[in-house]
């Protein structure tokens, strides 16, 4: 079990593909490079099609590629979303032609004022809550989406801990798919409406986010036809986060952070990123440098830091219990990855309180102006807490990606802000605040 | 007052400047390619400053250029944002060094599946509900930002119906300057907890838009070195809109579509994106061709289509009663520009009810997966109204704007949506509601 195996996956060959290639019924072409799908634990490989778990040993599957060669100039030329990286993914080679919501190139932005407050010299922040459905999610659900089309599901569905099933019912009344989302019945309000605008069917299930992914599998079991993203087209849905770390780099002028910081709750997105870093120095899009990958949690949910911080290889699950909902995953299916890749790069994964989640927040909208959700509270907190603890060097460029955004969680700092003062309409009225 | 006596000030020249220039104290070039502030109404131009209003009549005035040729190539060449626009822009060329909020760039969604829906046979949705602050303004803040800077005010302020304060706040607080922002009391929470995360100077007043726009001209007047962004430099700020139109012409391959559908509270926005086209046109940038420019009101506050029906040129003003409350501004600053548009582009102003602008939310998340607000909710209802009353021709390329995100106004549709059903966490259960 280790993070860098899944990278000797990585190909660049100019050959014809020599891997399983695509289970019966699947088209060629459907998943673009892609050769297999690859056991993450004993490295069993078996076709492209609607698999998640190794024949053999059960591990999780990833998707393996046979890269052509791929040049800057390529990608630049692409469209402005995720889709100018389409030859890195499992998709087929029209993917932009397809009816989605065209999520990703989303803003990096160089964050001073945040890095000041912080102590730390070169900060940046890459803000997916600009995407279409203001989470990072939309990109992983781009995906999943064209492996649910190729694969003919008849249902597009996931379980979520909100902001999949908000991506996720975007994506499905944008390609005409029926869809189906299941979510925690005690979930954030806008995260509910937010779903419930796209789908007549979103699903609230009593228990927490573990509950609602078990009962997930069990449908996808015994349905026919239901693609759930993160479930049995997991795969090919994880591939999506690695634009994050594409992004990162060519934005940065095509080279590679010291440092990233990234939320974890299933902690597919921490791994994806490293994956990335890893193809485009494969590649010879960036240079090969060091760099180090930390994770952050909110401590009412912290499988991972706390594993991480005993030393342990195993996630011993929990029973979440923090304002950081769409972190609250207690039994994090990559989380052994995350303490590899935290591990191996030299990094660390972090966790913080309700109440530094919430100051994070405030400081990212007060420094940035820009308004994060509890996760990236969350990411912002603990980025705080490693340079305070010395985790996290704060001469490093350092980059930490903002998830969400905060009007999904308004309820987090509702009490905490407000008006400065509620005046009558008149000049003298103003001045009587001492705000002139 | 012609609407097209504005494009008169469009002039592309290879030469010095020869209008007034900058004010005193203004530095050369503060203001890029811009030549002078220009009276809409008799012509006068003035001095690049803190004016908005001509010494001659009180006509509003509207920044003037002397555009150097500029070419497909090096807008494509530029940053994928609003500043790829710059030399079109008053603005100094290195503007994308300060730091701001990279606004603009946003998703044109090919809308095949609400084309279907309201009988139109090529319709796109210009998505700005993907900004930095979740609406078109922060494109105009950027650039009012941009005046503030180099006319050195010490505070940013505004008057709103709850975006622009957003987008004011975020991006004061990003520049690190001063920031005080207006809204009438009653505004939704979402909103005005959107400003209060970035700020504390949130000042709730109590009164409609209109009188908060009142009081904002007041202190204007007795303030020094305040800038209020749609007060003092207006001129400036509007510009900012101009970029909806850049984007839509160079995203549908350097073409103009054959009508547009944009909503109206003060006008403003609409007559900018006309301003766009026409400079485009001028600069040989896209092949030159009639479009039609409709405008969007909801009829709880429809100044501008009601002149607009009654066949007058003159905008009685309203008190507002609407749940489209962004759109609320019963004394429209540019009212009358609209109408000429409306009128001479051959175009219309309709409007729409209350139950109709909340179909038109759910419309459009149900089709394309876009949850938007109340302002594009309208934008939606009243697209659908035009095709219905014939207004609108169903075979011509159409382009609606999207100016803002469905999260801000979550209470319009919130009674309406939501789970289908609330379970145990299994399968049997799952089984019980139908969906399967
Ligand atoms: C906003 C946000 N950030 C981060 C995450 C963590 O993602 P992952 O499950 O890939 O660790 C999630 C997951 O739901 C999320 O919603
Ligand atoms: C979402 C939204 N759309 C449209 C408008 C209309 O803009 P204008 O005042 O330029 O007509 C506003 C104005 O506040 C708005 O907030
Ligand atoms: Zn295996
Ligand atoms: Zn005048």
């Amino acid at each position: 079990m280790s993070a860098a195996s899944t990278i000797e996956s990585i190909e660049t060959t100019t050959e014809v593909s020599t891997g399983p290639g695509t289970a019966p019924g699947v088209r060629e072409g459907a998943f673009g490079n892609a050769r297999s799908l690859l056991c993450r634990e004993c490295g069993h490989e078996v076709e492209l099609g609607p698999s998640y778990a190794c024949p053999e040993c059960f591990g999780p599957l990833e998707v393996a590629y046979d890269f052509p060669a791929v040049t800057r100039e390529e990608i630049e030329g692409g469209p402005r979303n995720i889709w100018r990286y389409k030859a890195l993914l499992p998709v087929p080679t029209d993917i932009e032609e397809s009816p989605n919501t065209e999520p990703g190139f989303t803003r990096l932005l160089e964050a001073g004022n945040l890095g000041r407050a912080l102590g730390i010299s070169k900060l940046w922040v890459k803000d997916d809550s600009t995407n279409p459905t203001n989470s990072f999610k939309d990109r992983v659900v781009a995906c999943a989406l064209s492996a649910a089309r190729e694969l003919d599901a008849k249902v597009f569905a996931c379980p979520s801990t909100g902001n999949l099933a908000n991506a996720v019912a975007a994506a499905g009344a944008r390609a005409g798919m029926k869809t189906v989302v299941f979510i925690p019945s005690n979930l954030e309000k806008p995260k509910q409406v937010n779903s419930a605008v796209y789908t007549d069917s979103l699903v609230a299930v009593e228990g927490n986010y573990d509950d609602v992914n078990k009962l997930a599998q069990e449908i996808a079991a015994e349905e026919e036809g239901w693609a759930f993203v993160n479930v049995n087209v997991r795969p090919f849905y994880a591939e999506g986060s690695k634009t994050l770390g594409y992004e990162i780099a060519e934005q940065l002028g095509w080279r590679l952070p010291d440092q990233v910081v990234i939320p974890v709750a299933s902690g597919s997105q921490l791994t994806k990123v490293h994956k990335a870093f890893q193809e485009l120095i494969k590649l010879g899009l960036v240079e090969e440098k060091p760099y180090k990958i930390f994770g952050a949690q909110a401590n009412g949910c912290s499988p991972v830091s706390t594993a991480y911080k005993a030393g342990v290889d195993a996630i011993r699950p929990v029973k979440p219990d923090t304002i950081a909902k769409s972190l609250a995953i207690g039994n994090p299916a990559d989380g052994i990855y995350v303490l590899d890749i935290a591990r191996e790069t030299g990094g660390a994964v972090e966790d913080v309180t309700d109440d530094e989640v919430r100051e994070g927040i405030l400081l990212l909208a007060r420094s940035e102006g820009v308004f994060t959700e509890t996760a990236g509270g969350t990411t912002v907190a603990v980025t705080r807490k490693l340079v305070q603890t010395g985790q996290l060097d704060p001469e490093a460029e350092t980059v930490i990606i903002n998830t969400g955004m905060g009007l999904k969680t308004l309820d987090a700092v509702s009490d905490q802000v407000g008006p400065a003062a509620t005046i009558k309409a008149s000049y003298s009225a103003f001045v009587g605040t001492g705000i002139a």
